[in-house]
């Protein structure tokens, strides 16, 4: 499986430049399908790149397990047109999960389809208590650095990149994809199943900022976020209302602190 | 309701630059209960503009129903944390929508959370037979027009806009969101309430272009979608196979002919 494909086009040219025949690198998007315990939980559109990745960060994502190590394994099996991820959890995360599936709730990793009220979907989240010595220079520095750690994002201009850096700066751990949530994911997936503790860094996104992905962030117990553009309205409010740091709009020479540590 | 609000940030120089207090404008992003005949649905997230287009264009994606006439009314409730946007349907609609909405299938603009199974997420497209006259010039006119007419994505830099631009090139009509699905939504909404014929000109998307915003545009009847940014493997082959002519990264000096017609 590729996380790229090539594809023929035309460019046509609107003035002077001239029509060619090209081949562009556009991003693998395929449809996953999500089971556990053999039974189908959801269909997600992703990039099929490290896939066990995304199982184990979806799965805490949705709240089916609460650590790595409540699943048991997980088959990548491929399909015609598509891919079946298969997540065999302990027996107790197994129950829930089904009972979960049959009541068909939050089946989605933007988090919401299926939650048929406002309050469920805004319910609080936990209060972020890890504080991270860290500082500005550091976050200048993985900022210049995340290009260097974006293939896929390189290769296609059109893939969203979610690295996990330490307080000094260091980029530890990139993961991409052609959704920005499905980046997050996989990048979660891969610092529980390396037993890395997200409290002891930040998360820098090169998308924007949405809710989901504050709720992601804090759930994961990493206390700070940075991404390279701009959040949004409930972003910001569910941001400060946990007490993430939210840096956003972060470019070379300067970032917008939204909430949280004043003396970055 | 505003599509946008104010938010009091601080810049943080990285370098040279100083620190300032400033106010951002970011994009209201807001959880919507879409309620069919009084039975909860699904929860969106959207920005709360243009919320009629958007009720139109979410029932017309999701098969609720087929024109816009089937719709016999849509209120719009703001709640406390949302919005509820309740659709009122001719007696036929409301049963099959209700029917549909017990057994949970399909609940999301993105189209796929509860689809259990690939091949129902695959599941073929129309075929577009309406041909367009109109050529390269058109879209050069229509996307050099294209900013003065995002007055969210000036104000925040960080909204997406979904414009429907005549055969010859000229804005008919602009929708905005925060997410690029909810923007086409709108604009098929209000296309639809206007009594518009989609067939009689081309889509504008400032957004990257997955499959979904393909298939929005082939169930609309749609001949042509012409995107700011990359196309997906899937997207491409799903407008390939609909007959849909696609064009990307769509520039001041050129786009891509993802597929479609040649002669443009």
């Amino acid at each position: 499986m590729h996380a790229s494909a090539p594809l023929p086009v035309r460019q046509i040219g609107f003035g002077d430049l001239s029509d060619a025949v090209l081949v562009r690198e556009v991003p693998v998007e395929m449809p996953i399908s999500v089971e556990v315990g053999g039974i189908g939980y959801a269909v997600m559109m992703a990039t099929p790149a490290d896939l066990e990745d995304y199982a184990v960060g979806f799965a805490l994502s949705e709240g089916l397990v609460e650590r790595a190590a409540e699943i048991e394994r997980v088959d990548v099996q491929p399909l015609e047109g598509g891919i079946a991820l298969r997540l065999w959890l302990a027996p107790e995360q197994s129950r829930r999960a089904l009972d979960r599936a049959r009541r068909r709730v939050g089946e989605s990793s933007c988090g919401l389809c299926g939650l048929e009220n406002i309050e469920e979907v805004l319910r609080p989240l936990p209060r972020i208590t890890a504080r991270l010595e860290t500082d500005r220079h550091a976050v200048a520095k993985a900022l210049a650095a995340l290009a260097d750690h974006q293939p896929l994002g390189r290769a296609t201009g059109a893939a969203h990149a979610a690295a996990f850096c330490s307080a000094a700066g260091d980029i530890r751990c990139v993961r991409e994809d052609v959704g920005r949530h499905n980046a997050l994911d996989k990048l979660l997936g891969a610092l529980a199943r390396g037993g890395v503790d997200a409290a002891s860094g930040f998360i820098l996104l090169s998308a924007r900022c949405s809710y989901e992905l504050v709720e992601k962030t804090v759930r994961a117990g990493c206390p700070m976020l940075v991404t390279i553009s701009a959040p949004t309205s409930l972003a910001a409010e569910r941001a400060a209302a946990a007490g993430l740091t939210l840096l956003a709009l972060a470019r070379a020479d300067s970032a917008l602190l939204i909430c949280g540590e004043p003396d970055l």
